[in-house]
């Protein structure tokens, strides 16, 4: 399993998301507080939109603990939005093909959890990507993909559609092959404007998903917080854990659910598989 | 483009194939004679039957001439049959799962040459792939989906077939995409009692093949050179480019040709892709 | 820090001592039951005789988890002696050059602990290194310096001597830099014929140390276990911890102690270092 | 040997200056045309002045041609100050301790060249440096004493005396060995607001540098050139080899010289080395 952060609001240096917060993604490599493993030293990946319209994108095979090029560019690389993943792997090779965010023009990808038996459906789920998306996919994991599927069924008009769509794929063909859960999962997407975040598995009991609240309250709240003061009104944060024990910064995103961040706005929708063969 | 190395004989230490000779494939990593690149420097490859049926394999994604590891391991293993090959990737990624020999069982598999535009032609490749091999394709290279059709052709039982089965497919599904010349290709096989190596491309202006003539005749020619006393008369080297420059040491294998090697015994046949949708 | 094994005895497969015991390296690298560190993540080396008289070394700045080279040599190396260690790095660099076991000529050394505050006494130790030394030393850690030392003491003649004054040395260097423990350690070094392994700490609070016992008498308590009837009577393992729960199996090394195993002989002596300059 | 540039200037996306001249060097580290080798591929390295005042650093020892995340750093990152500097290792090893540029504190240092029988000489070189600056040295090139050396003699306050007394002293302790010809360098140092760069040897045939004219005077003979119209005025480049063929933009610098650029002006002056033990 892995863990992940999105962020959006006013440009920020990458090392106050990846290292300064108490619990950050690279201590959560090492500690991890609520993942399934507790290490995630297989790889990781940054994502961030720049001056182009498509992001930028870091992808390393190294613990991010040990990695010193990520800590020299989190220094000096300020953005507004930012996904970061770090990896557990749950079989498929270390390799930076394998590292999240995953990349199709100016969208980007990433996944917690698994598609289970994925040797045993990934043939079926390949077959269904859309032919000119195919040569695009360059790594061996479940999660990209779980990506070109919803790709193929219309992310970058419809993201909540296209999921659904996806997961309804990904969960009739694994009960085809005899799997009863056939998929667990937070993911989030964005186009670099609006972020869209999911929670959901096969089983009711998927891993955990927060985002951060109201920053304008927040500073009320922690007059003396130097942090919350360097941010911008509508910035957000969504995470696979809490990135510190700040009372009442942190909502947890309910099970079943679709988060859309704009802006300083969030919101709440359910999310159901939609079956692809209907 | 690559070059790559196979050795049958009395067990040698690898260092006596990889770095002694004098144009040995370290040394053509980085200045190859007849190579289609002078560098080879995207990885490369190991494969050697031990005391296991199935071989072990060692796969790098530095360049060869910096390998430690390599170094030491060469000197301390020594094998009776053994693949080596250096890579000079075409546009996939440097990668170990990217890097030949590839293994199936007890079998290998190393490719110089490329299918042309494979991107176009992947998925559909893919597609023709057994699907209870599919799951065991873990890099993204055209070399091995080659090694996988050429499996689900029957090469455990026919190789020469099996190979000329899974070019045929490559032909007729390049040329459906308008690819005029779809393959280009030296290729070795062993199940690690027989090698089999195979020259052909499309056009009909095939990589280099060369393989070593009898090691006893050789050493009535040369009564001084070490190296000859040191191999059995069964040793045989099939090769992208020859290992040094002694005279009569080489053949050149033709165009279009299957060469089998079996103990000291040499078996030139010719090469024809068998049309796959026959 | 980190954790270590040596083993002598009959010929086996490394992975019969890297991978398949209960609680191997390869699972301590991961989840250590006693290290100061949960997680020895940070590169890994093994080191093991074959036909030279000086060991292969290899060396990966991978997790040992990951390191799929590692499965494959593994499988297919037997050796008669054997060090291997997994590395969590206090500090210095993850590279080669700064995994353990370092080597010269035939000797192996690893260390796990450190020299308090090295950054400060480095230069007074390497100026205490042989001249004719000094150009070996190819990395930044201590443990390497550490060897280095006891070579120029004399190692090569009086394993215990030479290693107690390289203790006397840092230890004195320490203090004079007001360093108040300045050496914690347990090492292992061998000529490939004799093991020596040493537990001691300024402190007095040293890291564990395990040694295997006699082979034939486990033979007796447990008739059933497969691996114990595969490997000879003079067969020893000196571990940072021990490999399993087998009762009766390991030994702990009491504090400030040099350990001898010479055949199926252990010797223990007590170990103190010698002032270096008396 | 290796290859170098130094950039000064309006600020400038990395891939412009790495990727987008038609002998970049990103090029060069296939194919230097004027190199002691042809082939660059023991890692590289790139520093750059962002918003701090201490610059960024990346160093990776892949080769700089297959680094995914060079080329996205590269489109996504843009500097008015760049260091880069690809490597061809003259035997220490390739691990990222070994890249350069190498920093303190505000300043970058690279070499292109070698210090003659560096094992030899490396210790009394070593013993050298200053005690205070002797634990930041990392790695194991002769190029990061020789920077060690500069800023002992002063690189901070002086850099061309500085300069001249390490290599002073590098040629004394170099002769004291029997070595003849003690250096061979084109070295360049920054401290983000003045570039020093250096040419010279000890034989008296130093590598091959050049430095970039006026731009608005090429901006009038090549009106059409759209690279030009993007630069100001004051850019400057300093480089092993120029970076393309357009006529009277390239300067060779002369032997025994030491070149400063500050904003759009260059001065050169005589360099030679100082006696150190005067």
């Amino acid at each position: 399993m892995c863990r992940w952060l999105a962020y959006s609001g006013s440009p920020v240096l990458l090392e106050d998301l990846l290292y300064k917060p108490e619990n950050s993604l690279v201590v959560q490599s090492r500690h991890s507080r609520l993942g399934a493993e507790t290490i995630n030293g297989d790889g990781f990946g940054v994502g961030w939109y720049g001056a182009l319209e498509e992001p930028g994108i870091y992808h390393s095979t190294e613990p991010a603990w040990n990695d010193r090029n990520l800590r020299e560019i989190s220094a000096h690389s300020a953005a507004g939005r930012v996904f970061a993943h770090i990896r557990a792997s749950t079989g498929t090779d270390v390799q930076q093909a394998n590292c999240h965010p995953f990349r199709h023009g100016r969208w980007l990808w990433m996944h917690n959890g698994s598609i289970a038996e994925f040797r045993a459906v990934k043939r079926d789920l390949m077959l269904a990507v859309a032919p000119a998306l195919y040569p695009e996919i360059e790594g061996s994991t479940d999660s990209e993909v779980f990506f070109f599927l919803a790709l193929t069924f219309g992310l970058e008009d419809d993201p909540p559609g296209a999921v659904a769509r996806a997961v309804g794929l990904i969960e009739e063909t694994g009960r085809r092959h005899g799997v009863e859960h056939p998929i667990q999962m937070t993911v989030a997407t964005t186009d670099g404007a609006t972020t869209w975040a999911f929670r959901y598995s096969s089983v009711g009991e998927s891993r955990s998903l927060f985002h951060s609240t109201d920053i304008s309250t927040l500073r009320h709240q922690y007059p003396d917080n130097p942090v919350l003061h360097g941010l911008s009104d509508d910035a957000r944060l969504v995470v696979s854990e809490p990135l510190g024990d700040l009372r009442g910064a942190w909502r947890e995103v309910p099970e079943s659910t679709c988060l859309v961040v704009r802006g300083g706005r969030e919101e709440l929708r359910e999310f159901a598989p939609t079956p692809a063969l209907g």
